[in-house]
């Protein structure tokens, strides 16, 4: 018995249980190609002082999706249907899928969001006329949104790289997992469709975090 | 001078000249979905005893791609020019990527070619017609052809499931890899275009086997 007690009051030494994290896995979201626009952007495609029509809200508080979609054109092609994501930013910006880049004839720019100097531009189509971007067209690097006692949590910090695991008949890895820890953020791991097509991710898939 | 010749003879002991890849990449080739039509098929879709017309030869001795292209349909939607490639097989088969399921309204049956049972089905369509497959539709299981000879040099067997990891900005691996080893093949690890992209992998990349 005192063996035993002395053992476990070895283990309860060393365990401050602030390092322990009630639960350890991050939902994965699954974002397919979509549209942020300025306000001048949606003056353009929709007219003036138009208001975007909430769909449904994200996992990131604030963000929503819209009921408005938009064709986008490139040199060699175009895409239609495209989702516009509320509310409208400060600089238009476009997430594609790499695939996207040879229907469109634009090359690709693997990006964080919001990182978009000398990325390229396209031409987006509306109800009330066209707008031409020309830059902010981005692949968006694969991330992790959290809050930063979250990352504290997890043992990481804002822009540190990581690595996710995912099992099952298509499993494999992903580096280069951005770490994106700020304020209002949900906690949330960011692939889009092509990366959860390669690993048969299905929405509802939880990931750990490999550091 | 002695205790160097020594080790070198104690290395050399231990090494056999046939236990030594000469190289051990291995080419990754990219496929996009396409078609492998059954004589029955080409004559329904195209007219009695058409012969498909060689566009250029691929990596796996006889195989090649063909001029023409068909339009797949499934409940859902359709894809327009999928290409067909040659020779005619025994059975039909159509290979599409995950993202394609969506579009047509159809399951997703991740298989190794010809591993056709209890597969969905869908409709072709060509000049002369359409033709209806009750079966057939498959997603690519990625795969390493090999003859059975690099197979032992590469210390693998038929079936054995391996892993591959890609460098890069993209980078990480896929898991679940077959090796396809028999005669007449070309030493090529075939992943489709999804899993490309999602990897970042491009054309002229080469892979090792991680077992």
């Amino acid at each position: 018995m005192e063996d035993y007690e002395a053992i476990l009051n070895a283990i309860m030494a060393h365990l401050n249980p602030n390092d322990i994290p009630k639960d350890e896995t991050i939902p994965v979201g699954i974002s397919n190609r979509h549209i942020h626009l300025s306000q001048a952007a949606v003056d353009k495609l929709f007219g003036s002082d138009y208001q975007l029509t909430k769909l449904k809200d994200l996992s990131q508080p604030g963000q929503y999706a819209c009921k408005e979609c938009l064709t986008i054109c490139g040199p060699r092609g175009v895409i239609e249907k495209v989702r516009i994501l509320g509310p409208v930013r400060g600089e238009t910006q476009v997430e594609i899928l790499q695939s996207d880049t040879f229907k469109l004839g634009i090359k690709g720019a693997l990006r964080l969001s919001g990182d978009l100097r000398n990325t390229p531009g396209l031409t987006l189509i509306g109800p009330n006329g066209s707008y031409e971007i020309q830059q902010g067209v981005i692949i968006a690097k694969r991330h992790i949104h959290m809050l930063p006692e979250e990352a504290e949590r997890f043992g990481v910090t804002d822009g540190q790289i990581v690595s996710i695991d995912f099992e099952g008949e298509r499993g494999g890895s992903l580096n280069n997992v951005v770490i994106r820890a700020t304020a209002n953020s949900g906690l949330e791991c960011h692939i889009d469709t092509e990366e959860a097509n390669a690993l048969g991710v299905v929405p509802g898939t939880s990931i750990k975090i490999r550091k």
